[in-house]
């Protein structure tokens, strides 16, 4: 436990969930001295990812009570280790969803940590001292530089928060199939959420024809004056999934919740590729014609390497991408939870960390 | 109907289902006199693929009555169209699932005939003159010469037969998972059946280490050393399926039963793929996490096309495959299809079509 490590001595005030009920209250917890290879970061925002809520909730049964959520997090450098070369205090800086990988496999020497088996996640995951890792619904971060990345001068802190996670969860498939170097791509997008609703702006800014897919019609309107989307499909809506069959070349499916992915893969081209970038607790119901009468693929994605994390970082500054948000203080994290549970959140909440109490 | 279509006048003995009984019997039908680009095939062999008992059971819903299955066939050419110029009578040929395509289309245009939109099957199928087709369980057969490929000299005509489906089911993944050029890899091949036990075959030929994985514990001797495969995993045991985490680069499961994905996906290494080659007709369980954790990706397949059928086929004369297969009389083909719903064949029936009333 992070309490009894030994050099786990300074006090952070801080935001946990204490059972499956999954209720946050304030929370005082001991991060590590900040050392050689470490910086210290004062956290200004945290975005409430729905993993959050998976874990605050233990859907997944693998909660490790306190848990202090949040791996979308903005800050700024106060403390750096001596290794640290490319840090400096006063850095405006991010940290997504990895505390800690081996180092040592393919995964980790090719910046792909984030399929290192080995992968520890910046909450609820095992730090290489053998403490429990506190994410960043808290006012002060400890972080290995590895797994830290820079924000871009323009991009404000808190609109850019949730790109450490919905960001990166969304840019990596779309680097992996080739749109960043190759535009006007046929791209559907998925379910109209915190990660769907940033994939719009970034398949938009490579260049790319995008097709909104939500069960909301209400969305219609949203996804193409706000966010530029080209076309837009109601899922439920038989005449237009006819219409749309076999016209889009990837397809990111941001849903979390179950659902078939049978009617979407039918609008998918021969030899298309639909990325599963939500993650759905329960199996998805995968009907096998659509998949071999099409030659199509069904992908996985998480997250993405810290290279391509900076990457993702850079192109958002270049773009201008950031995520649509409703900021909160940190009293509002239990009303901001349930409203995510109901979705009921356009498109992203970010927790106002510093705002509360000037560190 | 095809008995009602003007130049169907060619009186063929074959062997029909009449309703979902399933139930075989002789049945007299009439073909088409042989056109400009057609051939005419006595019939010697005829594989039962699974596919033939879903549809004379109308499994899938979509049987038209009569139905007369076959799409494993081996024969000889006895008469050919003004227009053909690659076959000449005595030629032994095979057809496999295809009788007609678009021709126009993209995939028609680069030999991808099995994904065009408009693609119409050797039986339960309606040809281009609007008449129902049907299949290999009779003496001949009149095929448009495009959708025919030849038979190398020193592969036997009954053996041969179930490589017009079940060899190029799993070829043409294979071939697309560059396995055809870029030896040892770590194959895994789900089940070891009528595709199966071919695809291990083809695996050894092509260089690389095979892994068979499935239910039944008593399958690995075979599948050691009559199909020569590397190693065995039997997917019900948790300690093997551990062990063999992360190892493989590529898997095809050949398994038409309902079956997770979830503990043979994590078989496979970050960034592997799954082609489904099976057709199960309830929808496939896929936990996302191994998809996103890993990487991975499932992907469809279906049959293959008619240029990479003929590779196959020469592929396979030169590397001496053929299928197992157990010879059975025309009527035994309701015993045989009994069986075959019990998974009791090894590996592939196949119906001496010629042997029983020599044409």
């Amino acid at each position: 436990m992070a309490m009894e490590t030994p050099n786990h001595t300074q006090t952070v005030a801080g935001w946990a969930a204490h059972s499956s009920s999954g209720k946050i209250v304030p929370y005082t917890f001991k991060r590590r001295e900040n050392g050689v290879n470490d910086v210290t970061i004062k956290v200004m925002y945290c975005g409430i990812c729905h993993t959050d809520l998976h874990h605050v909730k233990n859907d997944w049964g693998i909660t490790m009570y306190p848990v202090v959520p949040g791996h979308e997090i903005t800050g700024v450098i106060t403390k750096v280790g001596n290794n640290v070369k490319n840090f400096k205090v006063g850095d405006r800086v991010g940290v997504g969803c990895l505390a800690a990988s081996c180092l040592e496999c393919e995964f980790c020497k090719s910046s792909q940590e984030n399929y290192c088996d080995q992968i520890q996640f910046t909450y609820n995951g095992i730090f290489w001292d053998g403490s429990v890792t506190y994410g960043g619904y808290s006012q002060m971060l400890v972080a290995d530089h590895r797994y830290v990345v820079r924000v871009p001068d323009n991009l404000p802190m808190d609109a850019a928060a949730p790109l450490l996670c919905a960001g990166i969860t969304v840019f990596s498939p779309m680097k992996d199939s080739q749109l960043l170097e190759s535009p006007g791509k046929k791209v559907g997008i998925v379910g109209l959420g915190g990660l769907g609703h940033v994939a719009v702006k970034m398949a938009k800014a490579f260049g790319h024809h995008v097709t909104v897919i939500s069960t909301s019609p209400s969305k219609e309107k949203e996804a193409k004056q706000r966010l530029g989307a080209d076309d837009f499909i109601v899922s439920t809506n038989t005449e237009q999934m006819q219409r749309g069959k076999r016209t889009l070349d990837v397809i990111l499916d941001t849903v979390s919740a179950k659902h078939s992915l049978g009617p979407i893969l039918e609008l998918l081209k021969v030899n298309g590729t639909l990325v599963v970038v939500g993650a759905p607790d329960k199996p998805i119901d995968l009907p096998s014609f659509p998949l071999i009468f099409g030659k199509r693929a069904v992908k996985g994605s998480m997250t993405g390497g810290m290279k391509e994390t900076q990457e993702m970082m850079d192109v958002c500054g270049k773009h201008n991408i950031t995520c649509d948000i409703e900021v909160i203080k940190p009293d509002q994290i239990n009303e901001a939870l349930d409203r995510l549970s109901k979705n009921d959140v356009r498109y992203r909440f970010v927790i106002d960390i510093a705002g509360r109490s000037k560190l």
